[in-house]
């Protein structure tokens, strides 16, 4: 189960009822935060979520809008007495971004960690025990004017545990707790591994979150059949798509272009130009590719779980 | 004329719907910024306020609640185009602590100049000439756990003009507006000067912001009737004394003597303590000293008029 908050769906600027674009998808009790804007975390506070339970911050690129809220959300942790390291990652240039963010929060209470993510991801349990055994953030490459990735969220599944193969195999049923959790267990002098007894994998959760970023294949293979793609629409209408590639980001309309490539299942909009005043007019552009289409707004939360 | 504007009221971290302390003292289409927290910003859209209008941004004290919005405000200067310096006026530290900001803040497309207040304070006309004459802001010592200062903003007024007198020495009624200014004109070979024709200095209009800080003489001093004392009250209750005086801040009670001792007209108080969840409970305590205090609230407004 993963429940998505959007804390915001501004670009550039933050606005009154629209804070600047991030997300935060908290699973287990605990959370991961998409971006940091200025305002972030009183939207979070808003939204009901807690960032005393975040672990990772995942930056999409180094731009004000998306970075200028961690000063203020680090004191606010060290305030709030936070003793738990933080992860923070980024694309390229993650340790000169944060040195000044790290010279202007001054001393906190907690450590922060500033990691590149490998290319298979990072596991969450390897940050906070309370992580599903399958979850995972890993990064894909994106298209804006400076260095800048997208993220995906996913929640593996593992197969159906099979009784009557463990039983077959002679596997007492004390055992069967660590063949669920994943762990062989020895049987009679031999390994009895989880694979012998689990069916395929089933279907897990994907969620994909784009940055700031011009339409790019990674993005339609990162949200591949995702359960939910959370992508940038800065600009209204198709005219706009000169512009919008010129300063790394795309239209509504291209927006729903990717999800419906993509074969994603759900798509909520959001890191809107001050030129859209009301999402829901241009809309339409989105859904003429994608007819779920969804106009994000501060706030929107959703529980995805498995089917 | 001084429309003065709350821009927030709390202290520490920012709220949904209580953005930190901040106030912007407006005359004849310019601004001053005192203080600016993460949030500053949006809190000054949402109160009408623009912020391009800006001249000065006075800080009290290098805390991030009062200055992690200036990256932000600044790169949207940037992007809505200002040309315009902005000076930015602290106590000791001033360049330091400014230093991150800058480097976080990145490109922008105008000046930041970093201004230690002379003792007899600015002459707002030298940093834009849409100020009027009598314009002066001034810092006075606080007392915090860092180095911190309040702000006194005057408007000083000059004497009635007399006509007769001016009559009486010749003086063409084509000279009286130059006069009327505070220039000196010449009449049949001698120089008359505003003083000959005007009466004694009017009283003015004074606004005194205190920042964060524990009571102390020199507010009295600066908040000698003055039309208006926005006082930091911290704390709600006497019982709080001792921690707010180990903390560098007051409590309503404290706050609401001050203004009383100072003979100050109007008392605003602010710079809530997120204890403080309603004001109006806490209000008591120091209307109990000064009857008029008035609880502060995001985006409160007043015009502050000559009499």
């Amino acid at each position: 189960m993963i429940d998505v908050t959007l804390l915001g769906t501004a670009a550039l600027m933050p606005l009154p009822g629209r804070a600047l674009t991030a997300a935060a998808l908290c699973c287990m009790g605990r959370c991961l935060l998409l971006d940091c804007g200025e305002g972030t975390q009183v939207a979070a506070r808003a939204a009901g979520v807690s960032l005393m339970s975040a672990d990772v911050v995942a930056l999409t690129h180094y731009h004000g809008d998306h970075i200028f809220g961690l000063p203020g959300l680090l004191q606010t942790l060290t305030s709030q007495g936070r003793e738990a390291p933080l992860t923070v990652v980024g694309p390229e240039g993650l340790e000169d971004a944060m040195a000044p963010v790290m010279k202007l929060a001054g001393r906190l209470s907690f450590d922060v960690r500033l990691v590149r993510l490998p290319p298979e991801g990072l596991r969450l349990r390897d940050v906070h025990a309370a992580w599903p055994e399958g979850a995972r953030l890993a990064a894909f490459p994106t298209r804006h004017r400076v260095p800048s990735q997208g993220y995906l969220f996913a929640l593996a599944r593992a197969g159906r545990f099979m009784p009557e193969r463990a039983a077959a195999l002679g596997v007492p049923v004390r055992l069967w707790k660590a063949l669920q959790n994943g762990e062989a267990v020895e049987v009679s002098g031999r390994m009895v591994t989880p694979d012998e007894v689990t069916g395929a994998p089933r279907r897990g959760l994907k969620v994909a979150f784009t940055g700031d970023t011009s339409p790019c294949e990674s993005i339609v293979e990162a949200a591949r059949e995702a359960d939910l793609l959370i992508c940038e629409a800065t600009f209204p209408s198709d005219g706009d798509a000169a512009l919008a590639l010129e300063r790394g980001h795309m239209t509504f309309s291209q927006a729903g272009a990717l999800a419906a490539e993509a074969g994603a299942r759900r798509l909520w909009l959001c890191h809107y130009s001050q030129r859209v005043e009301d999402p829901e007019a241009c809309a339409p552009a989105a859904r003429a590719r994608f007819p779920g289409a969804v106009c994000g707004a501060d706030g929107m939360r959703m529980t995805l779980a498995y089917e």
